[in-house]
């Protein structure tokens, strides 16, 4: 058993940090929003997989509380990552081990400047979870979650993969982080964008309407040459297998129904979107190795501009 | 004196009609949703070159009360370009010209369909023009006309431009429709698209907004080899000098100030936006000519998208 903070206990964190509990683990939960809800009513996962709740999950006002653990998931969004730092610190050993789940290019890398590089993994979700009442979290499709070490370390992976072991989640290992971050790119970079760039629709619309499935699939194309590009420019032989990829991505999609990405949900709710970590740094990467990739400028732009909390310092 | 038949009288053929009228010419307005006011207190000019007057112009609400005329200056909208032979019809006879002041690619060869080439003409108006007011135009800056002849034809231009030749316009002779189009897209494009579809703002923050201006000149540069495409492929041995043009393009909305382009007006009132003639039909012959165009395309999906008029039929 290990002990888990869960930092930033958005439907992601929740749902995983529940997880991890349901199999026995030790898990603290950091709450803000949500805190009165769950600590009457306990943490309702309504799952797709099969309903459960954590009726007096370990929940906690400030990461103080919830004091040293093994691990950390961190379910930040990014707009909070300079925030995280500070967030996580206090839960810290010098055996602590981080998982972010989160969105976008750079994550770990951050969380890697306070931390250590070998104290840190990316978890990507490939997943449909959103938030309902407060304390209750609605696990829509899907579920599965890729892991990597930021050095690439097997040994490291195995410590990571081991926490999962008794957990309903399917884990895939992932042998290079930042081929898995660019591969997660190709499904957020059309569907976290174009949902909100289109004036706030479903993915079902976008992989509805041809003129915007073709922006989707010429959007992941440009991600997997800046991937690759990316992999190449880092020493990495693993390269993104761009049409195996690209038609797993519209099959996942085309059978999700009316999904709501974060991003959308954020846009919609008035809240922050993940500008910089899901489109603004692979773009940058994009024009740094010199590969053309100027729908990614346009969304970039545009995203930019339509974020709720331009201009507010974030 | 001409008879001129002024059909599609928003903000554009009411302010070129008023000014032909100043100028002395039997000039007779088609109206609707403005019929009773100027019936009642006249149609008014606010322009920054002085404002004027046409306290009793001649108005009808239906063509057939128009009758024959010598012009018709044609100023609606592209999304009413099906309906526009039947609109104009009334006022022809076989002698009869027509001056389309509209937005877009293709509106005069579709004009020509049911007048014969030799009839139709291109007016490019760069100018910033707005309604108030039922009854009231705001002239707010520029108004110069560029005026071009569906077959290139000196002698049928010299004819367009006698009628403007008292009028206190600015017009200049295009000897290429086709060219005339393309450069004005340069604006369009960029202008009337990025201001929709960076949620709604006005051509200040595309021009001052880093990201967004250096969205505006990359669509511009996809217009002009577009634009050099076609021309090439028409045989037309003009070329658009794109450095020049887009040099002028930004001199000239830099000092504009936060302008509403028209299809930004029509959009946040929730009317069709010209997407066909201004963004689809130029991404497809650039498609066609096999000229890379992403930012076109994608702008072109995502403004279909956006179209309040989407789903109507339009």
């Amino acid at each position: 058993m290990a002990t888990v903070a869960v930092i930033g206990a958005g439907a992601v964190g929740s749902y995983y940090g529940a997880r991890l509990a349901q199999a026995g683990h030790d898990v603290r939960f950091l709450l803000r929003r949500d805190y009165d809800a769950v600590a009457e009513r306990g943490l309702h996962i309504e799952s797709h997989h099969g309903d459960f709740a954590l009726e007096r999950p370990a929940i906690a006002r400030d990461a103080a509380a919830i004091g040293p653990v093994d691990w950390v998931l961190c379910g930040l969004k990014t707009t909070a990552l300079d925030h995280a730092a500070a967030l996580i610190r206090p839960c810290l050993t010098p055996e602590t081990r981080v998982l972010a789940i989160m969105n976008g290019l750079g994550v770990e890398e951050s969380l890697a400047g306070s931390l250590g590089t070998e104290h840190v993994f990316g978890g990507l979700a490939f997943t449909c979870i959103n938030r309902g009442e407060p304390g209750v979290i609605h696990h829509i499709e899907y579920g599965q979650v890729g892991i990597a070490h930021l050095g690439d370390d097997p040994a490291e992976l195995d410590r990571a993969l081991a926490l999962w072991q008794d957990a309903t989640v399917e884990i895939t290992r992932q042998p290079s982080l930042l081929r898995a971050r660019w591969e997660k790119l190709c499904w957020n970079v059309p569907f976290n964008g174009l949902t909100v760039a289109a004036g706030g629709v479903d993915t079902e619309v976008i992989v509805t309407d041809a003129a915007l499935r073709a922006e989707a699939r010429a959007l992941m194309e440009e991600v997997v040459a800046a991937g690759n590009a990316d992999l190449a420019a880092a020493g990495n032989s693993e390269r993104i297998d761009g049409e195996a990829v690209i038609s797993r991505m519209f099959e996942l999609t085309d059978v999700m129904g009316p999904y709501r990405p974060s991003t959308l949900i954020d846009y919609l709710e008035g809240r922050a979107i993940e500008v910089d970590a899901i489109f603004a740094e692979p773009a940058r990467r994009a024009r740094d190795l010199s590969v053309s990739a100027p729908r990614m400028e346009m969304l970039t732009a545009l995203l930019a501009r339509l974020d709720p909390a331009r201009g507010a310092g974030g």
